[in-house]
């Protein structure tokens, strides 16, 4: 069978150990679903199945079978387009109280899902089986080892998630031990530590591991998983993982710590998310354990697309990227202060942990209020624009950027803009049309029907043209009329598209008479771009941000064919 | 002196221990500030502060005096309007290299800010030394003497900020060493251990705290703080400090470890703001410091302020509030999966780790897709409406309910409209007015002004009005036509007013075509309620949750005062 991390193709890394390897476990499918403002389609979850197969994690938990129809035709589906390397987990409790396993109707959707691999929780914590469940601890304990016989007797493979680990513990050690004990002796090959309240501090998981371990003694191993990282269960081996939530904040720090302390399986989401405050961020989780830390995790070249993969599963996930996350944030390597831009372009190490390359992510140097020269002059060297920290004309830049970052701009995240802004200060912005003006009507019928109109008048080499077109909304119809006046005379327009459309309001509080700022995504098929508009009027912004795209869309078609952008005149 | 941290005023606590107090040392308007995408004015700074004062902090970093106009201007107002207890700390670098610290201009606004305590950070790492100030080894040493005694000299009391302190440790121990020899020799009150770059890892921040505590030994105070936390520095007793950064995601747990350690002062920010991934997030380490690990910290009072004040914070600078923080998220303690809403409706402890009272959070019961019918009962009984489980109403809700968010709809941030959906399916939803169609026309002239005006037309009471309004934009139009139209027959109306207004777009990949949730807060002065509405029409979807926020408003009124509501036909 294929080894899910690739360990033999990791080329040699510098922190390289001898430190076991250690199993990921994704479960942004199941847990990651609980989190509030989260929802994905059967397709999303498709598609970010097949992403994680390819980062190399070697199982993806994919949901409740039977809990809801998604869940159920999710593993159908898989069946159709197999993952190339993960192993496909589906995920349910231990049977319910007072009956058999083989007669608990929830088993039977599990078994049908087809999976090699189960994924299996019970109640560590006795508050839980007296309060939750109602029921007594004997009881729990057959329903712990009935489930996991069963399970085995149809050759699945447990992996046993102990909820409410740390707490259970804490109340009562030897009662959560036994719960554990069942779970060996019934079959499980991983017993998962979980601190499923998220309450529990690093120290707390390295003290209760290591008690685990002292009590279970030769019944757990240890050593390194080699090249079969214990996923098929031949040997009665039974290893330990952790999942952690981060109701505390330390939900990453305490994976490492159960790590450190012998277990060998990681259990987490991508962005961390999950219900409350999420579950151990994977993206955070995975760079500390192999760059930091010397356990090897993913081949290299799989590290490298955890940015991506990071930023795809935000948009299937409809969720907007968190910029400041560690590691793969947008901001995570973005330099503002002046002092540290200088310093950080002489030698990187003075102000980055580790090289943004590593893991896909690149160093910013961000403009912004507190810009100073030397950010400019970065900024400008990107764009392949010459200029001088002497010439006036990069003081005009510097201070103009000022003065309309006070209006509400915010050219951070609108490059394009900036360049534009940088191109005209310097007498270097080409004049591609001229606009003269919008109107756009929107009317609404009784039933909430609304028809939408808008009109320019625009001129472009010397002829003027008044163009109306429909649309689903206002920008949609501003945006249809701009293309139908311009792209006889710019063909390249035809291949612009919009890819996204950003609306914040600043200054919140003044309700609808707030100003708006707009962020609209072009792209040419091949490269993306943003562009901003500031408004209290939010068509009047969109309407900015729209015509600069186009423009610098223009701009960058006239680079590279100047006839094909219209400029043969 | 006052107390900054107010420990007398502590009343007992169940983990009371005999650990020492831990001074709190904000520095979100300095370090925050670096954060991307944040902006704050004086104003913003002089509001934040004094919300840090209340909240019980010990030491306010404000700014460093000099390096821009708002800094200085900060530190004049604070001196016109003092804080009550905190003290205001001013921020600046070591002198340069090469002159005399009596010589360096930095040095001026720095003393002329008034402050009583100054934060000087100096370099710990070689590298930063030769690379980044490239000077001498000496010479660097030099620099921390020379300021520090200058600063003691005009009897400022000095907390040295020791700059890549783990970094700088690991790269070369012994002078590091003696940077940190250096500043307790010129008299400094504290020694912060910084880990500027944010890549240093728990254990590591414990090994490296037991380090320098055997180096130092006795020429370090590590006893309880008493009634006197160090902050005058009478008897020489010089203590250790931490300040993280979260670029590896542990910036809480690398906090906590020093401390535990044996640091007695934790530096952070409100929220975590700070450059890149952001500096330790104080809503965070408090409350662990103070509930889990039985460190005095707040008096119990002020800890329940904490929620309040991160969100307070985020307002001022205007960042959306980040939802899933730890404690103080609006996701902290939420509850979606059915299973854990009826768990914890019996016994709280059984999936939330503190009581969100203490830290002045709440409990919230979630309405999305994933809601059993527990939810739904739950969320009606807040509204104080009656709703049996058994009756077919409940289950036409949740279908309905699943329905709506099938296309884009989210009730969980508008329980205004969720509401409404209850009433309308119970027949319980007066009917205010009746509304056919409306609309805008916007008009801008070539030099961008954009002129807009709304129409609608509305029966109410019997009367059909067709009412025509101007506004800033397409929303505060209709929003003015509203009212206009229907204040005379409802005077409550008068009171409104909107207090937010959000727009997210819905797969927003599909650009100007994606659908637009907007959420619409409204105020009648006392209460504050939220409504939606979705449309691929950003006006439709405003116009719709505008029309519900007057609905509800009205329908609060008509609860006080069936007259005043103007029901009384």
């Amino acid at each position: 069978m294929t080894n899910p991390n690739n360990r033999e193709a990791q080329s040699p890394h510098p922190m390289q150990t001898t430190n076991q390897p250690i199993v990921i476990y994704d479960t942004t499918l199941r847990d990651g679903a609980q989190t509030e403002g989260l929802s994905m389609s059967l397709e999303d979850k498709i598609r970010i199945a097949h992403k994680l197969d390819s980062l190399g994690v070697a199982f993806i938990e994919g949901g409740w079978p039977g809990a809801n129809p998604k869940d159920g035709e999710f593993f159908q589906r898989l069946q159709a387009e197999p993952l190339v390397n993960a192993e496909v987990v589906a995920f349910c409790s231990t049977r319910r109280p007072g009956t058999k396993a083989n007669e608990d109707p929830m088993l039977v959707p599990i078994v049908a899902a087809g999976t090699k691999w189960i994924t299996l929780f019970g109640k560590s914590w006795d508050l839980h089986v007296t309060e939750g469940l109602r029921t007594s601890l004997d009881e729990n304990l057959a329903m712990i080892t009935d489930t996991i016989a069963y399970l085995r007797g149809r050759d699945r493979h447990v992996i046993y998630d102990a909820e409410h680990w740390f707490d259970g513990y804490k109340a009562n050690p030897d009662y959560a031990l036994q719960t554990l004990g069942a779970a060996i002796d019934a079959g499980a090959a991983w017993l998962v530590l979980c601190d499923t309240n998220g309450g529990t501090l690093p120290d707390e998981v390295a003290e209760i591991t290591d008690a685990v371990i002292a009590h279970f003694g030769d019944r757990l191993t240890l050593s390194n998983l080699g090249n079969q990282p214990g996923r098929e269960n031949q040997s009665n081996q039974v290893r330990l993982g952790i999942h952690t939530h981060n109701d505390a904040g330390v939900a990453v720090a305490n994976a490492l710590a159960a790590i450190k302390h012998g277990a060998m399986m990681v259990q987490g989401t991508i962005n961390g998310y999950g219900e409350r405050c999420g579950n151990a961020n994977l993206c955070t989780v995975i760079p500390n354990l192999q760059l930091k830390m010397g356990y090897p995790c993913l081949a290299e070249t799989q590290l490298q697309q955890l940015t991506d993969v990071s930023r795809q599963v935000s948009e299937l996930v409809n969720l907007a990227p968190y910029e400041h996350a560690p590691f793969v944030g947008l901001s995570a390597f973005a330099h503002k202060g002046g002092i540290h831009v200088s310093a950080v372009k002489r030698n990187p190490k003075t102000y980055e942990h580790i090289e943004p390359e590593t893991i896909g992510n690149r160093r910013r140097i961000v403009i912004s209020e507190q810009s100073g020269l030397s950010n400019v002059l970065s900024k400008a060297e990107t764009f392949g624009i010459k200029l001088d920290k002497n010439d006036a004309t990069c003081r005009h830049i510097l201070q103009q950027m000022k003065e309309l970052e006070q209006n509400g701009y915010q050219f951070e995240a609108a490059e394009a803009s900036f360049e534009l802004l940088m191109r005209q200060a310097m007498g270097d912005r080409p004049k591609f049309f001229a606009l003269s003006g919008f109107r756009v009507d929107s009317d609404s019928d009784p039933d909430g029907n609304v028809h939408v109109v808008a009109i320019i008048k625009v001129l472009v080499k010397g002829e003027e043209k008044l163009i109306a077109s429909e649309g689903n909304g206002p920008i949609s119809a501003l945006d249809a009329a701009l293309r139908k006046a311009l792209v006889e005379f710019y063909p390249a327009i035809a291949q612009f598209h919009l890819t996204d459309y950003k609306v914040r309001i600043l200054n919140s509080n003044d309700g609808t008479n707030a100003k708006t700022r707009v962020l609209i995504e072009s792209s040419n098929g091949e490269e993306r771009w943003t562009t901003l508009g500031v408004s209290s009027n939010i068509i009047a912004a969109s309407y900015q941000a729209l015509v600069e795209g186009l423009e610098y869309g223009l701009i960058l078609a006239q680079a590279k064919e100047p006839i094909a952008a219209g400029l043969s005149q």
